[in-house]
């Protein structure tokens, strides 16, 4: 009984222990099943991540038929890197947040989400490209409504309309937004270069500018004039940051600094508390406030880079802004071999500067290409379209249609398409 | 040995199963942590949960000192209800979803995500407050976009200003919303019982109506009038669902039906496919689309709410729908009761009508209150600010400010104060 007892007693506790140990795998494998449906509430859609066509249309092997739509400035191009992230920019929202209007009702900006503000700021002193001290953060629905916002701000107390001019070539949605509602309060008065009317004015500056990528200064150069600065490409992929920007009305947008065009997510940089004040009121009309999901996602998002980014790891290509300067210059070598190529289409020529941000002197990579048809040909977007390539005439940008806006940020497979396609045209009347 | 041999083997085997025990427990231990972690990417606020202030105000046992703010229709009564659905409604957004400006290129509406489509026309067939067939849905950020969205498509092609009108009391946003930008498309003409001008003219019908609560039919009668269906309150938790919309231009919110204000999601239900496009088109130029991680979220709780509340568990108390009528009949319990305590203050008297959806007969139970001060107190709002309940005057809705609207969708704990607070107020000059 000595011997078999405890030898029982074991058997028992091995018993035991094993009916444990099995008790204890199946727990494993349902935590993990879990986790793997949490994680998978919404399920991915794997037609987004390489094959979905861009604004319909289907990419194959170029047969010269595929519609390469290169109009919008849709930055897919950064869906590959968030890609690369995996869970990293992941965000998880509980359905009991987020029913109220209100996100920091005792900020002059009530409905930013105090976590983006704080990485809107973390990230403009690290990149350098702008001062946020002594300035008011207004986040809005993408930097159009903050735009308009702005028009508003500016123009509420003037008798008479204030004028909206931008030297040419300007952002082509500019004189639509500012008119589309017959505005009272201001008016589009056309190209800055030839502007001479009397009275208030608000000049807007987009540097690095859109069509164009040139980097701008005020042209107006007169009293009574406001300057606006839409810096949505004032960042180290596009562009050499030579200084913090410290105007007293600044734009920025998700959609070109990290890709996250979705989202529609902006912010500006306000030094007046009058006029940020009177933004933040045209946005309560306007909208009640700005989707403070997306301002969530866009915190982490921010977050993440600026993590990912600190000054030991700047250089390396795995971090946001590496991949995506690397990428930038890649296309544009690419884009300037094909234009090369086809002999009848020019680009411009960049001045390079020092980048305080890469220590190092590049040559600006803007997001969109302003591609000029040489030898005659008036029609440079009916050329490419004839091509079956979409792209944006410079009638649009208040100057010549022998000009077209060519988006730099669509998906790999589209850009590669587009410069073989590109190197292939020499004249109005070859064939393909 | 004999003996001993196996003894020594099981024991061997007990020590390998034990030390396997402790490693499956450590494994469990992990992945829970990691699910936590994974859920908690953003973390939870605990302040939000039960003890956040309402835009600012501390809520406290009732020393008359704390500010009790029903100015704003914030819709944080419904926290409650979605905490306590836990994870069913939680959304997970990865860092690469949402690059593109287009959720679907083909539809009309080309930022519209497909799944918050279905996800609508599932709820209004469920609910039978709207016809969707023949309908085309137009998402915006908020209903406040959709009806300048809508203004806009409804003037743009006009040479007058088109009147503006809406019966008194009227929703106090319209008057600000359509004169803020001086528009020489459309013109703001105040009470639609008084309207007698010549010309086009819009009349918004806002029904339940905000403020008081009353169905509501247009007044004008006249032709060359369109109109503008605002049913932001036609769910069954506030009215009788009475028959299902067929309009043509009708409006509705995310916030005042789920309770998410914070989302900035709502969507028209429109016939005629020119307006849609033009009204596409405004939201294309106001905020180029509307943010997809909002509208995710939104097609899954609305999701949530048309699985729970199939006809089998209708009236089960944890339905959505279920649980917010029986919070809104308590409410208005509540509220009757300390009116008829004060004495000096009425509320509307609703006729009750059959609802469809619940299959009975009920009194509309509005999400706000219009108050009246009785014994010829003229300004209720000062009257009750006086007592340190914020709320918004009848003057701002175009009639007497013996009038005040209050918001009957803030938390429980402002609300029971509001009512103590209430029942105890005898005369203008009573002490507290």
């Amino acid at each position: 009984m000595v011997n078999i007892s405890p030898l029982l007693s074991v058997r028992h506790l091995l018993a035991l222990s094993l009916v444990l140990n099995v008790s204890l795998m199946l727990s494993v494998i349902l935590e993990r099943a879990k986790l793997e449906e949490r994680l998978n509430l919404h399920p991915m859609k794997p037609k987004q991540i390489n094959i979905s066509p861009l604004n319909g249309d289907r990419e194959v092997a170029d047969n010269g038929e595929a519609i390469l739509n290169l109009d919008h400035g849709d930055p897919t191009m950064y869906e590959k890197y968030w890609h690369r992230m995996g869970d990293r920019t992941t965000v998880v929202i509980s359905g009991w947040q987020f029913t109220s209007y209100f996100s920091d009702p005792k900020n002059l900006c009530w409905f930013l989400e105090p976590e983006l503000a704080e990485e809107i700021i973390r990230l403009h002193k690290m990149v350098g490209n702008a001062i946020t001290n002594g300035y008011h953060i207004v986040v809005g629905t993408g930097s159009s409504q903050l735009f308009q916002a702005v028009l508003y701000a500016l123009s509420s107390d003037t008798t008479e309309p204030v004028s909206v001019v931008s030297a040419a070539p300007y952002y082509s949605s500019y004189p639509m937004i500012t008119d589309c509602l017959k505005s009272g309060l201001y008016k589009w008065e056309g190209d800055a270069w030839s502007f001479d009317k009397d009275g208030p004015y608000i000049e807007l500056i987009t540097s690095p500018n859109n069509p164009d990528g040139f980097i701008r200064q005020s042209v107006v150069n007169r009293s009574g004039g406001i300057l606006v600065h839409d810096f949505a490409y004032y960042w180290p992929q596009y562009t050499p940051i030579t200084a913090p920007a410290d105007h007293n009305l600044m734009l920025f947008t998700i959609s070109k600094t990290t890709g996250h065009a979705g989202m529609r997510i902006g912010w500006a940089l306000v030094k007046d508390e009058i006029v940020a004040k009177k933004m933040v009121k045209y946005i309560e009309l306007n909208t009640i406030g700005v989707s403070k999901d997306s301002q969530l996602r866009a915190a982490k998002i921010l977050r993440v880079i600026s993590d990912g980014s600190g000054l030991a790891h700047r250089f390396d290509g795995e971090t946001f802004f590496g991949f995506s300067h690397r990428i930038m210059e890649l296309r544009w070598d690419l884009l300037r071999e094909a234009v090369n190529k086809s002999r009848i289409f020019s680009l411009p020529n960049f001045t390079p500067e020092f980048c305080n941000y890469w220590g190092r002197v590049f040559q600006p990579l803007p997001a969109f290409a302003w591609l000029k048809c040489k030898d005659g040909i008036e029609d440079c977007e009916t050329l490419l379209r004839g091509h079956k390539i979409l792209t944006r005439s410079g009638r649009y940008f208040g100057v010549s249609p022998s000009f077209v806006r060519i988006s730099m940020l669509t998906r790999d497979q589209t850009f590669n398409l587009f410069v073989q396609r590109l190197s292939r045209i020499h004249s109005w009347n070859e064939e393909r």
